[in-house]
């Protein structure tokens, strides 16, 4: 059964995506930012990053959303893909596959517009299919997972459940029961009951566990 | 066809929920705020509503995140439940249709904690059995829809739409084509292309405009 660590214990991540929604302000966020060694910038977000003092190893997107300075002294760094279909998070996320990086925490991607959180959650869900990923928030974390997964925990830590595409979906350790939801908020407001808990599934589904 | 009107061109709302996310900073929705003749809040959002010299027709919560002196002063105005279920935002929401409120907005229930903001966009779906209702944010208004139905628009407006369970979605006056989404991405980054669209579903779908 795969294992997830409380985010607290975990390792800084080997690659970090920064997206251009809220800049984060969790503690535990901004660490990771300073200690990882290779930050993608979705294009804004590098104003903010770069400005902070950090390099990234590189911008992802069409350069529109840059300082007319940090575009001009750091234009070496962009990415720019013409291509529409996808936004500026998914072009950053496959130059991360292209560069080889297989293991991804996504920052900065929720806050500003509800439809981009929204929308920006659920790729996980497709990404999971290449590469290992999260997203940390400034309130917890996300994972896709679609394979039976067991999560260290705390007493009454907040845990938030979304099916994604699961015909078999049920708990242990947690308050309230699983079931094979068929609206978003039905698997939200569940808690922790001991230190770990545990999540089985067929097909995939988005864990949401606060700090 | 139901018609909507761009959310600027509406009349104040005649019933307003104030949840406890992030208050309001958007002009039209601190607008309606002052003028709207019926507003309920949620536990905390009372505290900063009655602070900017207002007064809420309810309160509706366990009163566990109202500020002491408000708690006392307002003791009058709170109505409890002490059902576990369902969540503040569902209790206004029952609260209102106990007092004939059959048309109503919802502010104030995004932003912080994501899996909350999720979870409060798809009540949409549900509350629409019993009420009119729609959810105004910073960014756009959310509407959920279950038959054909125009908006009004303009060139350029971002439209994302989010299929709750239709099987069966289509578009007329939007830049890319909707089909039977099955991750929530996929409806969005949409644009009007003219002053109307119109959705055609069969099954519920979440609307949501930008301002």
């Amino acid at each position: 059964m795969k294992e997830y660590k409380l985010p607290i214990g975990c390792d800084v991540p080997e690659t970090i995506i920064l997206a251009d929604g809220d800049f984060p302000f969790h503690p535990l966020a901004l660490e990771w930012l300073r200690q990882c060694p290779y930050v993608v910038c979705c294009d804004g977000a590098a104003n903010t990053y770069i400005r902070s003092g950090r390099m990234p190893e590189a911008i992802v997107g069409d350069g529109d959303s840059l300082l007319p300075d940090i575009k001009e002294r750091y234009a070496s760094l962009i990415h720019s893909e013409a291509e529409q279909e996808t936004n500026d998070l998914s072009k950053a996320f496959r130059f991360c596959l292209s560069q080889e990086r297989k293991r991804i925490t996504i920052m900065g991607a929720t806050g500003k517009r509800e439809d981009h959180t929204i929308g920006n959650v659920s790729l996980l869900a497709d990404y999971m299919e290449q590469a290992e990923v999260s997203m940390m928030t400034d309130y917890g974390i996300f994972v896709p997972i679609r394979e039976d997964s067991m999560f260290e925990s705390y007493i009454g830590q907040q845990i938030s459940v979304f099916n994604m595409n699961s015909t078999a979906l049920s708990a242990e350790g947690l308050a309230y029961p699983l079931s094979v939801f068929t609206n978003w908020w039905q698997g939200t407001l569940n808690e922790a009951l001991a230190r770990h808990f545990i999540i089985r599934t067929e097909g995939k589904v988005l864990v949401f566990r606060v700090f």
